[in-house]
């Protein structure tokens, strides 16, 4: 097993706002850390293959990106500035029927690339042809949790539900353990309590866990309640679905019963402040559910509706839109921040034990950022330096499972030439209504 | 007179969302620009010292960022995630009373360093020891218009009334044109109306502007409502305000009739969303500003409160929280966001017939953008590309008036160690306390 040894970084462990080490030392093996400490800290006989030197360097963990689309980088910038419906019937659903196995490859590609040059080392997908997906996620080096959309209404609910068994075999725990694979229900509005309850018995025979969209909309809260009477977040309570490990993306439209059964019943939360804000969604009770014990991350969504993968941004987003929207200065400080982008993330995905921290035994999913910057100067406060003022081009060096996948900014797994030439062609076809 | 080529750019000239040149090219001769077209359209017999082939890039006009207070970068990141008069009293006002003459020139020059890496060719700034302010605008070549901060209270109040004719006869129209000058009374709450016509009475006399904060929080609306049964718009409009050319910052706190006098009166608004956001000052009615026919800049604020000087950022920042806010996925859509980020700011800044727009006789400041980036592909929508998906490190190239003052991210008008050391050192004292 290889062995890495990086030198003279600030290390930002994450486990508090003081847990700061100047001049620290990380030391990896195969995939894991085994030391993080003061220089001179790794273990008496760890002989490294290899060492980088990060001084003048932050390390800190990696990024968890807990909701995205991957594929949809395709339709980036395509439909701005539109109404919901407008955008999704005339614009967004129109082109993804073209779309073609091989477009979300290297559309997922694209969002790889973006990822590991802003600092993403972990991202939760939900889209479909998802065997493209993880191929894509294989070769860029990044690790990821994969589900495949299923809509319960039409011929597509059966498809779904057919794709799914398969889909877990071939890529669950697979790409030496960087992929994970969970089941992708859409939405409450697109997959009626029947449906959910089949996707339930399946994810439980299967042992793999949920993603699904909670709550986005008032619209949705409406349409539920009419419906069945129930909150989204009641709903689905209702037919089980929190007995399994859930990832709820957005959040936004809750009442206190329904953050109390969230936190009862473990519900990871994907928070997406960007995409809230650019669909006019409404604003996430972000600091109601962390107050309540709630395990929130941070996604930053597809790029049809960000149009973006930064997390850097997402988590300043994050931080300033809760600050003004409970008009409190002191809401989401940047520690909690920087927390919910890794290790809350990480703790949404049932990964907490292994990634979002730079602890002893955790995987070695590490990024390095360049401080000698104009807009991180002077040196006062790293954590209010990396949410309020650092940008995802200061990200200098990102390894992931113990593997360097970018050093100097120049991604070592993907072409980067490549990816552009096929997005650029493929988006041009699917725009031309090919 | 130098001339200068820009070929190849797409040129985004900001006159309307689709004003969009491929393969364009700007000639420019000393500091204006003297044709704007497609390929081959320079002028009959211009004949360049020098051409820069800017394919693959994008060409725009420089962003005005119209309200900073500059040397608070010295205080980034120094004192964040507190309630507002704790952050005032305990942490800004102890430290901005050890500041010396030189730490404002040090300060200044970062912000300029900063403001040039991100596009800003433009910025308008209140603040003291402004002659220092100038001396480092002067040396990084970038244009600015200037106010002295001027309380009404105290000792301060009447050094502040004797200092600025001097100031504006020292740099008013100085450094070639680049640097204006305007009287900065701090705000209605810290400047009582007999204070305010002493300094309506000295621009008047001097023949400059005015620059003040207005309506930045709710305290301040219902502490005027309290004192003179006024809003802060209507308080100074009664004083005879308004009949000099006004930048008011942040507006915020806004009734109807604000608005209407506002745009009568053609009072130019900076518009600070990230730092109304960050202090939960609230959110600015912007979209109704500019139904009513305001004239509204983006600003960032100082470093303080920010806490970086992006303007690309704060464009994103000011479209995402009008939609959010709105509830309307339509509102401020990205032409709209860039056209205030650059040709609104020149307006409330009164420059609006020189700058903000690639135009024939308007100033040379011009910046190229790369676009071989990730999260820039594919190549759907330009302006929404800029608004909600560009980075400031994608900027490659900025000109002011007429000259290049950064190539390839290379500023070279500032040098960088010098500043990173000054800025570094200076913060340190002045955090201990000396």
């Amino acid at each position: 097993m290889g062995k890495l040894l990086i030198k003279g970084a600030t290390v930002i462990t994450v486990e508090s706002h003081d847990s700061v080490i100047n001049g620290g030392e990380i030391a990896i093996e195969g995939r894991n850390i085994v030391s993080v400490g003061p220089a001179g800290s790794a273990p008496e006989g760890f002989v490294p293959d290899r060492t980088v030197d990060a001084s003048g360097m932050l390390a800190l963990p990696g990024f968890v990106n807990t909701h995205t689309h991957a594929a949809m980088t395709l339709l980036r910038s395509y439909a701005d500035d539109l109404p919901l419906m407008k955008w999704l019937e005339e614009k967004i659903w129109p082109l993804e029927a073209r779309l073609e196995e091989e477009d979300v490859y290297w559309g997922t590609l694209l969002c790889c690339l973006e990822m590991i040059r802003s600092g993403t080392t972990t991202f939760a997908d939900m889209y479909f042809f998802m065997d493209q997906t993880a191929r894509a996620v294989e070769k860029s080096g990044m690790r990821a949790d994969l589900s495949r959309g299923m809509i319960g209404v039409g011929p597509e609910a059966q498809q779904a539900l057919d794709y799914v068994p398969g889909f877990v075999d071939r890529w669950h725990g697979r790409a030496g353990g960087r992929i994970t694979v969970r089941l992708g229900p859409h939405a409450p509005y697109t997959c009626p309590p029947d449906y959910l309850k089949k996707v339930i018995d399946l994810a439980g025979k299967l042992d793999v866990g949920i993603h699904i969209h909670l709550a986005e909309t008032r619209t949705e809260v409406e349409d539920m309640a009419r419906l069945y009477g129930m909150t989204p977040i009641q709903l689905v309570d209702s037919v089980g679905l929190f007995e399994l490990p859930v990832l709820a993306a957005h959040c936004v439209h809750l009442n206190e019963k329904d953050i109390e059964i969230m936190a009862r019943k473990r519900v990871g939360v994907a928070h997406n402040p960007e995409s809230n804000m650019k669909l006019a969604s409404g604003v996430a009770p972000v600091t109601k559910m962390l107050e309540a014990g709630v395990t929130v991350g941070l996604g930053t969504d597809g790029a049809a509706s960000n149009n973006n993968l930064d997390m850097l941004e997402e988590m300043r987003s994050a931080a300033l839109l809760q600050k003004v929207s409970t008009m409190d200065p002191l809401a989401l400080p940047s520690f909690q921040a920087l927390s919910m982008a890794t290790a809350g993330g990480a703790g949404a995905l049932g990964m907490g034990d292994r990634l979002g921290l730079l602890k002893e035994g955790f995987r070695a999913d590490i990024i390095l950022i360049e401080t000698r910057k104009p807009h991180l100067f002077p040196r006062n406060d790293w954590m209010a330096h990396l949410v309020y003022a650092a940008q995802s081009a200061d990200v200098h060096t990102v390894i992931i499972d113990g593997n360097i996948v970018m050093e100097g900014r120049r991604v070592l797994t993907i072409d980067e030439d490549e990816v552009y030439d096929q997005v650029q062609r493929r988006a041009e076809r699917l725009v031309a209504g090919k």
